[in-house]
């Protein structure tokens, strides 16, 4: 598949998302170059009238910039914090609907705003299908406050856990001000739920990329085409 | 009892708690008015030459400088990552020695250097003794993201949930750069850990005060003198 091709099916997913948004309806707005077509298609159909009464609650400055672009009505999960439905990407997406999340640095709104909606529709293409969590790294934001001390207790949980840069060579520091360890388990985490607990449990852990029983629709774009998957899905 | 008395006392207090450091311990040092006088005490045994080969890792910026001008060789958690004992000070201790810290917003830092210590020396005066925690209120520490909606997800918990401000009315800041939420459970807490395990699942939540199965020693100065206490303590 070319990369034009591909930028298309891409398209295509996004917009298929967005269909799901109808009038009156509060939505959370993902991060990431997936999703930013999700947000055009709902600015495009608010401005054709197609949809009225549309409110967005961003999930980082990038996505809050783009929908006041395209004129999407915007408020804060403060002011709004039922949504009804959110759209956003995914790292890792398992035939559980099971995220990792967070690669972009923006996991710990995403997640707030997320957890906040009764419905969470994720978009990707099929290279984001994994049989198992965790084998490409997941984020986990930390204080910076010792934080290779609590590198080191991640690394005990079985993984390999390093310290994010940024392209100056010093540590990742993200929205909130902490540093990112991304956690590679080399076989794959076998239960994902198990090692959430266990992550969560480490002082100085701020949040976690794993999304788990979070996402109730996957809009893939493939070769095949772009459709909505069924839990169980063949990887 | 005089304010001079209940100095005199809670001297004696932070005294007797240094008296369980030896030569050649790592030492984790608290924050606060009482521990204070276990850091000079420290200070003052290297001083005279009765202790040796003592390494302190402190718990906040005023902790260092204090260990600093009485001479004790300070580390950090990077370094150094496993603590003979810690001693800090605490705003509620109940009859199992589960503890409530963080009044003085340190209590991020006080937690990951106490987790590391297999002795955990809490110093205080009576008026700390509590028959059930949390009726005074347990901090604790949020993103700045929505973290007024954090605040209403710790009030669900059965909580009147405060953010806390600064002198100058302004939300308080922690060393990490986060905020703090009071939350006074008026009945106080009959399953602590239940609470803690509910407070931990809240996405934005970075830390609580709640330092439960973590206290070894507790030196208490009250009218009759200064006293290790012995669980089950009558209050």
């Amino acid at each position: 598949m070319s990369a034009a091709a591909a930028g298309t099916l891409k398209r295509l997913a996004g917009e298929k998302a967005a269909s799901l948004v109808k009038s009156g309806m509060r939505v959370g707005l993902g991060t990431g170059s997936t999703v930013r077509f999700s947000i055009e298609k709902i600015g495009e159909l608010l401005q054709r009238g197609e949809l009225s009464d549309v409110v967005g609650v961003p999930t980082s400055e990038a996505t809050a910039e783009l929908a006041r672009t395209v004129n999407i009505p915007l408020s804060t999960l403060e002011e709004t914090p039922d949504l009804d439905v959110a759209i956003d990407g995914a790292d890792e997406v398992d035939p559980s609907f099971q995220l990792v999340k967070g690669w972009g640095a923006a996991l710990l709104r995403e997640k707030m705003v997320e957890l906040c909606a009764k419905r969470l529709v994720i978009v990707v293409d099929g290279s984001k299908l994994v049989p198992r969590l965790g084998k490409r790294g997941v984020p986990v934001e930390v204080v910076r406050f010792g934080c290779d001390h609590v590198r080191r207790q991640l690394a005990s949980l079985g993984c390999i856990a390093t310290l994010r840069r940024a392209a100056d060579g010093q540590l990742l520091v993200t929205d909130n001000g902490n540093h990112i360890v991304d956690c590679v388990f080399e076989d794959g985490l076998a239960d994902a739920a198990a090692i959430a607990a266990r992550i969560s449990a480490i002082c100085g852990v701020v949040e976690h990329g794993l999304f788990l029983s979070m996402a109730t629709d996957v809009v893939c774009a493939s070769e095949t085409g772009v459709d909505f998957l069924e839990k169980g899905f063949a990887v």
